[in-house]
């Protein structure tokens, strides 16, 4: 993980952020995440349609120009490179101090990084990963978007275990909610579960990209709670994002699990996405 | 409200703020705000305490030299200025994508601002604060300390009336927590209760120093759960910063309140806190 090749902020590129940003002071903004590979910008549109629509949860107002904006920025940052990872930022805008948002009008970020690499064996065999004792808080005004405001996940990572490539978060009524990056699905008799996320978590674009799967195949889904027992007790597990795809769970703490099982199989393969591993 | 003066990082006046800070990705670090008041920058020593105890409680390490680093570069950045506004703060160092936190070290930044200016009417009749219907979610791992993800705070305010000049914030269990930017006090037959802040909110250092006047003072004073009978019937509310001093209430959403009451008089009496009015 590096720091960022290069940052454009407002069509421009930049060598450093205003002291004077939301982001910086209260996390008053959001985020999303894409893939370049081979030349291209996966997802792209539907990744901003996301941004947006989560910049309109926190009372921005995007306008109808942004989507090309961003589009020409992320080319833009990302001419000539084969691979990288943009990461698009929208925050409220206003050099003020203070809480109070006296705008919302927006200052757009886009940074891109060399991608990270992961083992191979992350795709082949899975995962391991680790239940957190951090509970997720409750807080529906903000469940559901990729805002800035991520301690929460940071100090999830920083009690995790070395030999675990995700750590699990849950609420304090014990339901899990998804990975500390990515989002979680369980697979039960043929079925796919993924957590309802009306009160934590991030809706993200791989997780969306499944549940679609699934309907082609004919996977049949449910968007629930997910107790304990539904991820211990589970045929299969894998967590999903817009770097990694999917990644298999292979052991859930210190319990093995079959890895990768026939659903996450069907569903990588049809998904074929691009793996990040060391050249 | 206007953008900072100046900045501060390790050391050094900047222009602006590296992309890849942590602040601004995930709000991971800490800050306090303190009040320089005719060439004096008041109670600097605690805050700083209060600054390194919270970076600690997000598993930075600060090293024996910071606090003298932050009185030296307080005293720098406000050099000849009679009043102004200073805003410590402390973000985990590492350049790297990624919530995973690979460092313990410490970017200090220190930023200074004009005052903000209120109303004398705010100290000498009180003022009027809005309960939100924003709910604060519950998280242990980080309540008590003031860290960068404030977004909450935002979301609190955006909702907030015009004419609120605070807004306050209970949890789902509907105990009230303190003001958005601020903590709450309430007084019964004399005596002082304040909320207990375990699962949510920030100790101000000015809600200390109210504690402590109080017990100087003789009186008694409970830190508990406070619910919405408890400031709903209150004799008297006030709020607290180290900015305002202490602030009573004189109007709670419709309801008037006697302002300032007894105890409240004889607190900001005894505070003898310097009041941000136009010049």
């Amino acid at each position: 993980m590096s720091a960022p090749l290069s940052v454009w902020t407002n069509g421009a590129e930049v060598g450093a952020i205003a002291a004077s940003s939301r982001a910086f002071h209260y996390g008053d903004g959001v985020f999303r995440t894409l893939l370049r590979h081979r030349g291209t910008v996966l997802d792209a549109d539907a990744q901003i349609d996301k941004l947006i629509g989560d910049a309109a949860r926190l009372g921005l107002a995007p306008d109808t120009a942004l989507p090309v904006q961003l589009r020409d920025e992320i080319d833009a940052i990302s001419a000539g490179v084969q691979a990288a990872v943009i990461k698009l930022m929208l925050v409220r805008a206003g050099a003020g101090r203070g809480y109070v948002p006296l705008s919302n009008a927006i200052d757009r970020h886009v940074f891109a990084y060399e991608p990270p690499v992961y083992p191979a064996s992350c795709w082949e065999r899975g995962v391991v990963v680790q239940r957190s004792s951090l509970v997720l808080g409750d807080q529906p005004a903000l469940a559901g978007i990729k805002h800035l405001n991520r301690l929460e996940q940071v100090m999830a990572y920083r009690s995790a275990s070395a030999d675990a490539q995700e750590v699990l978060l849950a609420n304090a009524a014990g339901e899990w909610i998804g990975g500390g990056r990515s989002n979680l699905f369980a697979v039960h008799d043929g079925r796919l579960l993924t957590p309802e996320l009306g009160r934590q978590g991030v809706l993200g674009h791989m997780r969306e990209r499944v549940l679609a799967m699934a309907s082609g195949l004919g996977i049949e889904f449910r968007i629930q709670t997910v107790t304990d027992a539904e991820i211990v007790d589970a045929d299969e597990l894998f967590v999903t994002n817009s770097l990694i795809g999917i990644w298999p769970v292979r052991q859930l703490d210190q319990q093995p699990l079959s890895s990768p099982g026939s659903v996450t199989s069907s569903l990588m393969q049809q998904l074929s996405h691009p793996r990040l591993v060391a050249a």
